[in-house]
């Protein structure tokens, strides 16, 4: 039986945890800690959890926390976990964060982005960024998968929503050496989950329906994530070897240099008026010589097993409503042989492969489960 | 391992059978039955399934896939059953049909309803009516709940999604007398995947999006079922017995008045523009010397033990959001003083509990397994 | 040129009414009202204002106001016109208030359901109930609609958006003693800009989104509005005579007896996923000897000239996608045989015929334009 | 008075165009042309035109419409109006064709983008592009606009919805040279309102709502529609002139290249789960020098005049809740230093400045009336 922490479980974010995390009979959620419930019943939070959760809420302390507990979930502000992780934490217990804190390695450009002073830095390094589909080795420290030995790493950067979408659609083309990286563009759409359960008047019910918008143009702090997670797949390509984003992130911090040799990418994020998804439009122009076939082998060679990419291939395209309430990530391309780039869409639900479902996936390497342990329930719709 | 065959498969209710019945161990569907689709692959229909499920759809065939299967599921039109079952069919298989062909014991209240003949008029009297709160005995024959053993019982009529979300909202009050039966108005909220995938111009987006209208005013199908099985109530309360609704049934059925006595209401069905949900606002005028603790009581006698019931108890309500995806009903209510009304609502994801949930509830019934096998996931919100 | 200033310009009610005079000729807002925004660009609130409306906001100075403007809206919470108001306010400019402060005669009543303590409880008597249809002569004080001269009428208690839809609904039938007014029971549905423009999570998209749920089931504020109304009908019936809503009321007040005899009914608000739009599904019933002839010829008896309310007839019923945008409010109605009740839905614009549009219709009438002036639009779909 | 005939008037774009002209004093329509209708009451079609509209619908027979109207609108599917427009028809009557029948100079891409032969392709090059913030001139023949005067022009085809959006966004910058037209990328949200009426499965209310997608990925017919304009545009700056694209467009033609030097673009249409609304996200690279300064400049320099753009400048961006309802296109941009491309938002509401108000601000330039003339009512919001 693992115990479970969940920091911030009355967010979005953190409820997905609940609804993933409670059906199993292998886990027990011992903590549901919050910041503005606390002493309250969860279920009186979320009605959804009527009859099947019975606790209250519980602060956010995560010392005390971390003695009853395998693994804690952060799902917290930015910020946040940085400010209150410790050494004697983690030698407790395993931390899956889903905040953005220790996604970056280089403590400057995180702070430049977020404009907050990071509080931890001297952890950064240890943290593997969990996108599980490419750091795999890494977040098992070497060990094989699903063989029930528990993973030596302490602490997970869970990607972000947006930046996964991304990352898994171009990750391949990059990896590869397909596209040429200085033409990047990602258009990107969430529904407003992504915007957090805080009473603003922007994220109001008559604010946000019927009608779509772009926001943080050119400044959103996704974009350094991506870039340099795509950094270090064009790294090992330009490199010659065939070092995973983990090995090349470990090579940089070495050499002084984190987060090092990143992409330079735009990335435009856009409000839809939806619940969840997320769907990424990714534009890039195809290196001479490389067709459509090229791309789709691509996509085959590097997720050809991964049980959450649907490739759908090319000429067919993802859409939101079937990855809804799953670990999926949809994704189909075209090359446009008039312009010559090729368009790559993802789509994937961002509260499941973009923060909860991922961030479990991430607990069931750490601990040896089978990858997809709790998390092959098909999409719902309508 | 049971195998089941799916009439209707794609079909919003047939494809929530998939989704419900796909990942378990226990369960293995043989046939993806279509009337429009046939030979085409099943998750070109529905991208929710691409690389879940693999097969075709299959024609509409019931001789043939009564041979294969332990029991067939038919989500199909109305009339569409009644006119292709037969005993042979039933010797070999069990059919749970979420269509309304064998909801209504007296033929001919179906046929002033429906407007069609009824095609197999013989069998009414042998489906059980399957509302498992109320009928789960006559659902297993008398046999116990989860023991293994398979009901003798051939033909399950599972109800309607409004008559579900409206009986059990009622039927307590009713039952123990608290309520006058000749006051009870039924006004009801329907998300439009009630309304079918079929293409027609009043379910387009445009047309359904930002509004709210009534339909089928004092005309809908599902008046004279919520009437029926209210009738049954009332009969075993007036008659001094404790018979259930099913055994009722039966003795009017033996005394050649199949259906009788039942309750005159108002039922007022209306669409909603969201996907799931439906709500069921109550009223009915309290009978002297109840009051709401009686109220409360009366809901706690009769679904007290019920898994999928969710009571809120007095002066609180279901909101559709908290049940979305689940097979749970929850029921609030509240007595107005000033009127001498109680108020019941009720609320239920009109495609599980409502439709495909139900008759998956009824197929653990039937086979002897744990009732909740398979619907235990708590609902997905947001 | 009409002068008017807007007290609370940014809700949604207060920019409702900005949409709608800002386009005429004969109008000049000169105060954009507001509580929260003094000083910043009202356009910078409202982004459909860029372009058209240059003004900032102002403060919510109703005395200075009253120098400036020949009429004041208020669209302000509950309570704050009733704190500020004066006879030398009034004695300079008049006052729709599209609050509740002048609506209820009976300020016990006000007090009870308002749970506020009534600021200006002398100035109650005086306001005229603005439902238009009603009670239009009254609001001009006896002078000719349309003839140029202003009304001697200073204080004008705009409807509640439920109320306007409910009363107009079941006026007729009312009036012209066709049902039994112990039976009245109003289940309501309103879009979500019915709920204000607030940062409250409960109005969050995702909150929102994909639900219907009941609120202020037997204890919403806007139910004595409806009975107190319909029970001064009730009274002229009795009576045998043929006042008007507003003549019973000032009988009443004279007696000492403000708001006296009202109906006593159960009104039940639901929440529904769109912008705008109220549908009030009405039932109660028939008293014998009337048919739906009788009904259909009540509501062109009363309605018959009114441009605003389109009837529908038997048979046919409202949806709120037909009336969006516009100060139509649709009116149809059935008569159930098997249970020899009415129901009556009707259907508007909460924030047009329910606000800001009956608003203006109420200024309209004021200043002795015409009725329709600023106001025939048609509704706007899809 | 105008006498209007509109053929296709219960689809979308033509009801919309009944909702812009039916309140006008100067506009009269007699003919509600309908090809499904026919004989029906137009107000049994639309609600929402309930005793606004009290005509039958006709049939489509341009003929003998042309015989009695000064004009007809045709919103109608591709090539039909093509395959039914004659000299006679054009020498009684003026056309504007909301269809794309003749937008594209070059038939041959005409019949490769759309699939169909041009069964009247000597009238091509008589029409005019009807953008009418750049061929104003074109549109009223030379003529003062507002005059009174009529212009001679006889055919106008009205731009595409997302044309129109894409191509005023992107039109200053190719205009001035500040962007590199090899790069030019345009990713478009379209709510469900441009897909039509039409009963089709994937335009049912549960298949778009809580979803996004694209579609016609590199394939979309508007996409040699911007190409050709832009290309306009790029050729007059190339050659050292000042010609607006009409001038430009005609020199093509006589030199037999019609829509000759197109720019080559990608293109990305995208469904969103909402009424009405575009918005295209516009991606360039800037060229050598040029700064966001020079970008707003280009802006003011072509649009300042405009009534129906609003320039939101640098940093603000539009979203398509601020131009419900109304003719408006709001533009605003940023320049990304780290990639230095500009990146440019435009939105409009696709059925007005889209379709049905474009189409109307054409028919005012065409009859020499002020072009804004019942187009300047306020965005509708929430």
């Amino acid at each position: 039986m693992i115990k479970v922490g969940i920091i911030g479980s009355t967010g979005y974010a953190g409820q997905e945890l609940v609804r993933l995390l409670q059906p199993r009979k292998d886990v027990e959620i011992v903590w549901f800690g919050s910041h503005s419930y606390v002493g309250q019943k969860y279920s009186d939070i979320y009605g959804n959890m009527f009859k099947i959760v019975e606790a209250d809420c519980l602060d956010d302390n995560l010392d005390e926390l971390a003695d009853q507990v395998d693994v804690i979930f952060t799902a917290t502000p930015q910020g946040y976990l940085a400010g209150v992780i410790s050494e004697e934490i983690l030698s407790k217990t395993k931390v899956i964060d889903i905040s953005a804190d220790f996604r970056l390695k280089d403590v400057n450009v995180y702070e430049e982005w977020y404009k907050i002073e990071h509080k931890a830095p001297q952890l950064i390094d240890e943290a593997i960024y969990g996108l599980c589909e490419i750091n795999r080795e890494a977040i098992r420290g070497g060990k094989p998968v699903g063989n029930g030995e528990v993973s030596d790493v302490r602490l997970i950067a869970n990607p972000g929503c947006y930046t996964t979408t991304s990352i898994l659609s171009l990750y391949p083309l990059v990896k590869q050496g397909m596209i040429d990286p200085t033409t990047i563009i990602v258009d990107a759409k969430s529904g407003t989950s992504g915007a957090g359960r805080g009473a603003k008047v922007p994220n109001l019910y008559c604010e946000v329906n019927e009608s779509i918008k772009p926001y943080a143009v050119a400044t959103h702090r996704h974009t350094p994530e991506i870039e340099e997670q795509l950094g270090y797949a064009r790294f090992a390509l330009v490199n010659g070897n065939d070092r995973t984003n983990s090995a090349v992130s470990d090579e940089f911090a070495e050499n002084n240099n984190p987060g090092g040799d990143p992409i330079t990418i735009n990335f435009t994020p856009h409000l839809v008026p939806m619940n969840r998804g997320i769907l990424s439009t990714c534009y890039a122009t195809l290196l001479p010589g490389f067709t459509a076939e090229d791309v789709a082998e691509a996509f085959k060679t590097e997720y050809g097993n991964e049980y959450f990419i649907r490739l759908l291939g090319e000429g067919r395209f993802p859409e939101t409503r079937w990855v809804e309430g799953s670990n999926f990530v949809d994704i189909g391309f075209t090359v446009d042989k008039r312009t010559n780039r090729v368009i790559v869409v993802g789509a994937l639900d961002n509260v499941v492969k973009g923060a909860a479902g991922q961030a479990v996936q991430n607990m069931n390497l750490l601990f040896g489960l089978e990858e997809t342990e709790g998390l092959t329930m098909p999409p719902l719709f309508p």
